[in-house]
């Protein structure tokens, strides 16, 4: 089989795997306070100016669970795209911590910075909850990325309205290593108050890094992390993993891999006259007829996105291990 | 240094990281749907008679908050020791899913039957919470273990009062190969309604499987796994642990060397005229001087498990990795 | 100043009143097990052929918390239209309790059966929360009423998907005495799980009504209700207002008297050429211009309810205390 | 039959009846912005220095649920008496909101400043709760009063660990009337925190009033209390039973009489030779023969306590409107 299915279906990287077997004999101390963690923080501030604060994560849904319920009020509101993680996928996590989220339309998986405001001033008194917190994912779960400038606007908007902006980046390794992309991960500091660096999508066994430059969000957020149960007792298993992530480029790498593999996919998928809304990142979103998907099935793995009568979308997700030869093999089985 | 920190300060058992590696260039679904977890669910099916179900969650606290909130209704209690992990070290990880725990007096760490029934007699109106759930640690956090009749009897006044028994089994491999040990798995399907298996403090990389013999419990089970923040993307990691422990007994075998290790060390203990409450698991908790303490903290890892004026209590325990060899190591300094 | 602000603006109706006067020797039963409640639930079931349980609440964002928290387990969700009450003017109060609201667009405050069919199906894993209830109200924020038949669409496709339907009733009153109306009280218990008949807004003091014919749905009810804060102690003030609102048809004169000043409302208001939507309840949006707006507010109180640039929407809301002569002084006021 | 069942077994004082029918034509805003709690929090300021921060809710338990769910983060815990309301009568309505009790013995119903102290030293990480706030009761559940010298204590250790002394005044009318009383109601604002004014248990219809001198614990207040659902529409009635309370004094006056007529009751008990703790306000328990307590239950309304094989400890309970007559009558049967 060849594999497009998501970024997240094979163990992790052999260079993360190779760590796990060098450091067998070592002795750590738990719920990540060893000293590979310790170290893990370290690098990842080398690539960063702003001082910030690190926290290793188990997983993407606890991140946003623990982040949000940590920061926001009772009666505090989230404010996502209707295509949000946190909105669709995540089986009401952030309402089971007391939270309503304020689901914004979207067309394409964005919001901008003047929906947002407008949104803001349509809560007006203690009848409703009050926004507090704008959640945005990049790269978006639609595969999209917001720029400079878009990041900005909203960054602005938020602290003009009181509001915290949190960046989910499960997928932010596609995102930072996108052709289209014009951010860094130290403006990713300078635009947010708080962001994760995805682990789980981009190469490693398991964890998120959350990320931010606030003493006051770094308050007791260990408190938040255990009550929630993600503060994992052998974290230094995700300390090990950004070390390996940070030390050597290796989390740009698996970025850039994947986004090379997802942008020659795209070009082959052009060449044999196939239209599609294409993705700066590991994401492409294509639409065939039933029959079609039924034969491709028998060699690929992907996700079926949506139904359309006789037709589905489908999605192809490239990673650090797809190679051309997967998508020429593809193409020819597309051109049949 | 030599350890006798804690039971989840190595990455795993090198049979198990072993795994890893094999297994390092295949691809799997997402979220526990893969080969690896059906697999290790039919592995550990093999050592129980019972049909049941089980589900593979990334770590205690979080199978603690998932299991309990699963089953409870919003003014249902648990009851708990008042050493229970759940009611101390979860930094009120149930109370978060809006249950109240009702904390029952306990000389060494154990609950007993008797006293449960006469505790939920006290609630007796819709003024005060409703208890439905008995919790109870196998090993406990003070390294002692239920007998087959104790277990018995506290299941039996559960079917009388209409609660169901949740035992937390983190340390369940040191119980089932304790010496004083007289209950089998079946046992445990048997004789409660919900429990599960620890895997991160018995040589795994990470996880613990959830075991239930009732269909009511399992139905939606995955959704409580997921809007907890339990459900890891990458469950497969879990899946393939559990087939290492349980395919080959290595389970017990990590058990059982770690038990055999804190035999060695009682009698050696004992050997030098120390005196100290010893307990059939891998934990054991010597009080001295803290001079003496300060010396071995040179040489040794240990936690001070409670302040005595010029003494401490410590504790030691021993893992699959503990050798006769470190013992003997301790018990000289100790003489010193 | 003549009011059209509220249906909730006065204490309570001189009738119901005069019970707290003549009532006000008398010693009670705290938390609800007084005779008046008793009382006025047998007298509630004898408006209603199907045996049913009654408990009477303080409030109705109260009631709506307590009915959806007590059924649902953690990952089930309610569907409501995008202008329910609980979706837009309860401060979060159902996300509170840990569920989400799944929101359906409406034109007009009204959700249908085929609606809540299409969006049940979308709810496909446990990625995504489960959809358990639908939630409707009657009237409807937006002062319309469901038919008969509407209604009987929307239960039908509840039970045929498993999920409750619950209808609040805050303004059940003026819902079942407006003159398009063809449902019963005993068509409420037949065609809903559980509703509650809203007496804070049909001139009783304070307190709501829930009703269900269903024994498990009643089953610790009175949990939640302490849970949540809404047993009152002196709950036989509820009690005393039912017995009152029910005794002597009391509930529907109330209702029929504001639904009889809004029709007359609407006939003035279309006799001066003013156009608008006009509704078969208590409730009148219609639109003015600013200018004409800031005069009419020396003389009558109403809210504001929507901003359109030079013009403004307002709500005028009839009441029992409401006359002729209230609707034609305004009249001529807007004539001028 | 005689009533010393409890304090909130008639619909109100006579003089707060009163009210409710003189008002009965007039219109307020809705949710507590109307003139008279206005005017009510006018007459509570003039019997504080203090410039304080008022809110009127609608019973004790929600009043509890909102004030602590208000002001904790959600690791942060409440310390309370074993037999405070909040950890046995409220059904966990704490925990319901995500939040630990930590429960301290008491003998008596009351804790200290040192047990405070010496409790908050024993969570000493992240994987415990973080305590945040004290909790006590003014009088006691048990009837027994705090003296200036003790609360002053308490705060001070509240202050010392940056915890909130939260005081629930339910029967704060009999404490402060209490002949062993030296607190005064500027006194509650100085040395605590937060608390509240207890109206139900002191005359009125419903209704408590939340005092607090600090503008952060007033920010977003009313928000907490419209998403529990304790902001009621109708909250107008609960500012009216407040003015009335304390324009004229009543509110002491109905705290006085209770404590008088308790004071007579102990010396009448005592003068029949009964043995007993006698408590400085208006609850008493005696321990009587169960024949007795058979016979007394014609012609009385109490509540049993407590269970002791062949007696059983009741509760008698003095109001304004209990009367000399009533407990010579008592005294009379008690002794045959």
């Amino acid at each position: 089989m060849i594999h497009f299915r998501n970024d997240y279906n094979d163990i992790a990287h052999p260079k993360l795997i190779e760590r796990l077997v060098t450091y067998q004999n070592e002795a750590h101390l738990g719920y990540g306070m060893d000293l590979h963690s310790k170290h893990a923080k370290d690098v990842i501030q080398k690539h960063i100016k702003t001082p910030v604060y690190v926290h290793f994560m188990s997983g993407g849904t606890s991140t946003n669970k623990i982040v949000i319920s940590h920061l926001l009020k009772p009666f505090e509101a989230v404010i996502s795209a209707a295509t949000g993680h946190i909105e669709v996928h995540e089986t009401g996590a952030i309402e089971q911590t007391g939270h309503k989220i304020i689901s914004l339309p979207t067309h394409d998986g964005k919001i901008d910075a003047q929906q947002i405001d407008e949104a803001y001033q349509t809560f007006t008194d203690e009848h409703m909850v009050k926004p507090k917190m704008v959640y945005i994912s990049q790269a978006t779960e639609t595969g999209l990325i917001y720029s400079k400038k878009e990041l900005q606007a909203i960054y602005e908007v938020c602290q003009k309205l009181n509001m915290y902006l949190f960046v989910d980046g499960a997928r932010l390794g596609v995102a930072l290593t996108s052709k289209e992309n014009d951010l860094t991960l130290d403006d990713m500091v300078n635009l947010t108050d708080i962001f994760y660096i995805g682990g789980t999508k981009n190469g490693a066994l398991l964890g998120e890094a959350v990320i931010t430059k606030h003493a006051f969000m770094d308050d007791y957020f260990r408190y938040s992390m255990k009550q929630q149960g993600g503060l994992l007792a052998k974290s230094f298993l995700v300390g090990m993993q950004f070390e390996g992530l940070f030390e050597n480029d290796l989390f740009y790498e698996i970025g850039r891999h994947a986004n090379q593999m997802s942008s020659y996919l795209i070009s082959q998928l052009k060449s044999i006259g196939l239209q599609f809304n294409e993705t700066p990142t590991n994401q492409q979103f294509i639409t065939l007829k039933k029959e079609k998907i039924e034969q491709l099935k028998k060699t690929y793995t992907f996700e079926i996105w949506q139904d359309l009568k006789d037709k589905q979308m489908i999605r192809l997700v490239t990673t650090y291990r797809t190679t051309k030869e997967d998508i020429d093999q593809l193409i020819l089985d597309l051109k049949k």
